[in-house]
């Protein structure tokens, strides 16, 4: 049946007679894929248990991170701290916080655990100072509006506490700022504070997990994928018989996998932040990642934003580093498309596209970032880029057919486990 | 119970206290405001059985529209058009197309069926005249991709498209405007094509629908809610016990109604595109309005803004008009934030935006609409907003407290009939 429908379409159109697709017959059966996959997972959970930590690298003392907190506890320390204000009122020391620094001269990145996170300088808030009584009094009040989102135990946005209090904030800049000052005064993530990012990430694939109360069965979520929750702390029970995680740069590529339903034939899951990943969806990869102990490979442009989305997700960002423990996935595969590939799976030449100045410079500030560094392979990869100065999207794979990505070039690279 | 967990918060944060809440006395039992919804969704379905179209205002010979065709009818159509060309060969009469204009002038507003149609002229695009050679080659190339879509049934993106031939297409604009030309040639809906726009619209509440399939309980949706499908014609079966359907402008109020679950105090359905509608929200609203005949409210900015979307949502974009009968849905009522709303319910002078030059030039053209003018009470509400130089974002009612918009504001509304 199958067969009789490829030769009809080879009939009319040779274009999308697969049997002609570049690579195709490398393809080996799937069962043999699938052993490759299940090994990997296997090795992923081997090593995954022993995830370092500050501690581990004797960085406890003179590096913070913040954890997620049970809204009582971060009540109780909101209360603590309104206590010490009290106290160093009343003893005559004036009111004032003791905030820790997130200049990036305070951040560092720790290749052992590889992530950026916090050192330990912090600086004192005083409100009898004219240069620091606005914000003192700001974060005060952020202070009082998250006991009050605690005790209704209601989620709100950043926009949303902005609002509650516009004549005091001025501009929201204001606002964001003092709240990632209070996750680290109060020692726990934005998450923990009920303060939530806007989502925009979707999920589909072998996923079942509760949100809010409801179980979600991802294999059941049709093509459009199932939304996920800004509130990570509602997220739970997941289960999944998925060998790997796919994560994918960009929403066109995430469609076509959903719609060929790729997690059937290899099973996996299936996850995009649709561009820059927001917190929400961070926070969720993390979390299968951890619960599910599977390996994640991902898909992104060959270009040096793919490989910053990367880096985002696998060791963060230095506006949140303070949280980078919550917020990022260890030990992400790059699966694709990387610049090795172009001449390798032979994308057609008026499919790539030739980097900009500024995306060469981009580029070659990357080298010098220590999570490009710690990985020969990918250095080797980034100097390709730039010296070849070219870019590919991974749509450019739709230049050999528009499911060429889904049916020869993935399952040709987990079958090479081609992934660095 | 919940008297006590009030009188709890009341004593410690007074700005909590709801029974504080503006207008929150005004508030009757929530039997009466949905027996109000109740007649809403009766009169609603009442008069929605008779959406006039083009034959009935007389316009069906000088007026174009498309429709949704079936894969198979698409495909009849392409061999047609091609059948025509090989004859025009034959008989010495070259090969070119007929394309019906999608130009502003080609284009007008019809009161009766409240949207923008695209008039009848049309114009031929030659192979053998060198100013239209390469738009004739494209075209062709952009039939036979459609082809082969339909032939293999699966969706792709505009981008996809685009990279099967780079190197004919040259830049992405000159392949998308040849794809709208398509719709307009075979006389069919992009939708029915088989190439989609990116899905970031989500929804929630009182729908049971069908998505590539699956069965999907918006209900049992979390706080995160269901991804709406980038592919319409894979969604069906609708069944909803809602009384009307909310149509959301941004992200954090359908977080706020979502989370509070609105929906299972008042039935109804919750839906947002995250900002500008896009083309798989604006279809999936018009099918949900269809099949379910439900009364459509609408919760935007109070900005220029704001009515511009509502504008997209009920009578479409001037770049898409030869597919408004599709794309559009009828008789959407403004429910707030209307710019009459910001004394009405005291929003605070801190929460109130001024606004810029560009945001007054654009209220003024928008009260040179004709979707504007055949709404009086609407030109009532943009002079207020024009005169009073102020605008507010739905956030804005945060000032009152987190929960003021669904406890208070949207209920209150609802109470009065407060739509337009």
């Amino acid at each position: 049946m199958a067969d009789k429908k490829k030769r009809r379409r080879a009939a009319h159109d040779s274009d999308s007679d697969s049997d002609a697709l570049p690579f195709k017959s490398k393809l080996k059966p799937d069962s043999v894929i699938l052993q490759t996959l299940k090994n990997l997972k296997a090795s992923s959970a081997a090593s995954s248990s022993k995830t370092p930590t500050l501690a581990d690298v004797g960085l406890s003392t003179t590096c913070r991170e913040v954890t997620d907190l049970p809204i009582d506890e971060v009540q109780y320390n909101i209360g603590s701290v309104m206590l010490n204000l009290a106290r160093s009122i009343l003893a005559g020391e004036g009111f004032s916080f003791n905030v820790p620094s997130r200049s990036s001269a305070n951040q560092l990145y720790v290749p052992e655990l590889d992530r950026i996170i916090l050192k330990d300088k912090s600086s004192i808030r005083a409100f009898s100072n004219v240069s620091t009584v606005r914000k003192t009094t700001i974060t005060t009040r952020i202070l009082q509006l998250i006991h009050q989102l605690c005790t209704k135990n209601i989620h709100v946005t950043k926009r949303d506490l902005f609002y509650t209090d516009v004549k005091l904030f001025q501009d929201q800049t204001q606002s964001d700022t003092v709240l990632d000052d209070v996750s680290c005064i109060l020692g726990c993530t934005r998450s923990s504070l009920n303060v939530v990012a806007a989502e925009k990430g979707v999920v589909v694939g072998r996923l079942i997990f509760s949100d809010d109360g409801d179980m979600i069965d991802c294999t059941k979520m049709g093509m459009g994928g199932k939304a996920i929750p800004p509130n990570i702390d509602r997220v739970g029970d997941m289960q999944s018989d998925a060998l790997f995680i796919l994560l994918v740069e960009k929403d066109a590529a995430y469609m076509r996998l959903a719609e060929d339903r790729f997690y059937n034939r290899f099973p996996c899951i299936i996850v995009t932040a649709k561009g820059q990943p927001d917190v929400a969806t961070r926070l969720f990869l993390r979390k299968m990642k951890m619960e599910l102990n599977l390996p994640v490979l991902a898909l992104v442009d060959s270009d040096p934003y793919g490989l910053k989305i990367l880096s985002v997700y696998g060791c963060g960002s230095k506006n949140m580093s303070y949280d980078s423990a919550n917020l990022t996935t260890p030990d992400i595969k790059w699966l694709g498309i990387r610049p090795s590939d172009l001449d390798k799976y032979k994308i057609p030449d008026q499919c790539r596209l030739p980097m900009t100045e500024q995306d060469i410079k981009t580029g070659k500030d990357l080298l010098e970032e220590d999570f490009v560094k710690k990985n020969p392979a990918w250095v080797e990869e980034l100097n390709l880029m730039v010296k070849t100065k070219q870019k590919a999207e991974i749509q450019a794979l739709s230049s050999f057919g528009f499911q060429y990505l889904s049916e020869v070039y993935l399952p040709l690279k987990l079958q090479e486990q081609d992934w660095l």
